[in-house]
């Protein structure tokens, strides 16, 4: 995939998700939960968040897509991800990594790692988590050292998105700075992700396409909002009304 | 009831409602409990959701109604709904059972079934959900016989919702299509068709009047939201100013 | 402090808060977390809301204030509350009690009298709560009288807030009346308090700072909201433009 393909493909995987509607299923903290919701309706895709160990396997068996999130973790959580994980392997289900916060609890950092050893199609994470899960500073060798290690593609997120399977490399300057005055953006960034790994099956291209979505949707809130209150309304209605067009002329691709 | 009277109805019980601010106890979903609370508020209800097994039955003690949604089930959840149907069977609290995704989890479905063995005075639910409870396509003959079964107001919400107590039938054609693209829209009806049962004591014409409320707010909202993103709090704002004449205007119920 | 200061000292204090985005640990009921993140991080502060035992020392170790809101209050977060009290009695870090709904179930109450035997820096509550801790009507002495035996600052909230150190008293009529309407208004307020808490070591001016911000920025949203639905949203667009101008204009301080 060359960067400057992105935009269209993103559009493509877009009217894809919207015509199949894939179910994601959610282990993801209760903080994030609605919006997360949310953004994978606009997206096109259902949500569904059920945590119960007597039911998840039942609920992830149903899905295209599963999202393991480590925001307020607890033994539900972790109960829950050990069950999801088990279907999602003996069914090949595509799955996305969320290390939230795992640079401020040694006992999720350590739980983290030995979830990244059960590939998740895709880790989606901040410089600070990275550090913590990489052990070095982030730069663009140490990801790309980081994906052929873990063989998953690794989306770091931040001002600037940079995405990497270990080969290719690609880099997004969409999004907005209100974004960090929100809370749950990059969770919901994460379940998108999710998204279009059940929608596209080469792996780097649908996370590098999901995140060029949601930050062009985005950044189209950013440019009508009031303020970090009225932002996660302009980006959920930005994301349901995405088109090609949009998607072309805001991209900021290299 | 007839058909034509019930947009004066709605009113009249809204206008009820405000004046008495009736208390319900939601077991409700981790994704839908915010939604849910402002839903009951925006209509002048207010809301309680606690779920500790040590605590829910001084609450549902002092509620005038009760929610019973199996979204993101649990065994805290299930613990919670045995203590307060234990309260609710002793004080006559009308109570409404939300059987959500019960077309995704056979244990789930076999839970929810015994739910409706313990009277709930309403049940609002989708076609998939209505499938996998009442066994049979979900046409106007299976849902009144399976009202006469269950003695419950049977809801089914959807395009049309259709609203039957086995004798009396009536349809509902408000609404808006992004409803479908918002979490937590069936469970917040669910929610309002509780606190309406606290106000009115004929259960087939409180639960009518809240879906008819519900439909109508959204209605409004589907004409002044931007997309899915605003639409919630648009639903809201147009809930709280809900009068006789956007009732009478807007109503389409046969 | 002068009742005519507080809106230069809030703008301070805001000012302070912005640049040093102090973190604040909430245990608080799952209908009010997402709000509650987004307030602080509209007011520059950073959330984490993890509950489990084994994480929860970790976070509030790294945390500049704590938040304990009893609302949804069940065994996970009675843990929780537990741990970072212990962790907090070490560090002295400074921590804030919101006593949800301590008038709907006796155990709450017993348990939230053990809280407030904890030194919690300040308390914020309602009438309905205050009556059932303080054993007496809200009056000024009774305020009083409760600040000096618990040595918290006591923030009574309703149309009119009322502050209190058991020696210093002074009352703030903003605010709006749709916070009524609005589920997990006085939620946030106190995790506001506890932010101002983590930037200002004078835990009376930090209370009622946090109170008056909170206030101004309700006031401003109820200006521009069509509704409760659209109320959140506004309250955070205010929060986060708030300055020294609207403050000093707005304020109703005595």
């Amino acid at each position: 995939m060359r960067a400057g393909e992105l935009p269209h493909i993103t559009a493509d995987i877009l009217a894809r998700l919207r015509a199949r509607a894939p179910r994601v299923h959610c282990i993801t903290n209760s903080v994030a939960q609605t919006f997360t919701a949310n953004t994978l309706l606009a997206a096109g895709a259902i949500p569904s968040m059920t945590l119960s160990a007597d039911e998840i396997g039942a609920f992830v068996s149903r899905a295209d897509a599963l999202l393991v999130n480590l925001g307020t973790f607890d033994e539900t959580r972790r109960a829950a991800t050990a069950a999801a994980l088990d279907v999602v392997g003996e069914r090949r289900t595509p799955w996305v990594l969320d290390p939230v916060f795992v640079d401020r609890s040694e006992a999720r950092a350590v739980y983290a790692k030995s979830l990244v050893a059960q590939n998740p199609d895709a880790i989606r994470l901040n410089w600070a988590e990275f550090i913590t899960l990489g052990g070095v500073e982030a730069d663009d060798a140490a990801l790309t050292r980081y994906a052929l290690d873990t063989l998953a593609i690794v989306a770091l997120t931040g001002t600037v998105d940079r995405i990497t399977d270990g080969a290719q490399f690609v880099s997004i300057e969409n999004g907005h700075p209100l974004m960090a005055r929100v809370t749950a953006m990059g969770c919901a960034a994460s379940a998108l992700v999710a998204a279009f790994l059940a929608i596209e099956s080469d792996a780097f291209t649908a996370t590098a396409a999901a995140l060029l979505a949601f930050g062009v949707a985005g950044g189209i809130a950013g440019e009508r909002a009031s303020g970090p209150g009225s932002f996660p309304a302009a980006l959920l209605d930005a994301l349901y009304a995405l088109d090609k067009r949009a998607l072309s002329e805001k991209a900021r691709v290299t």
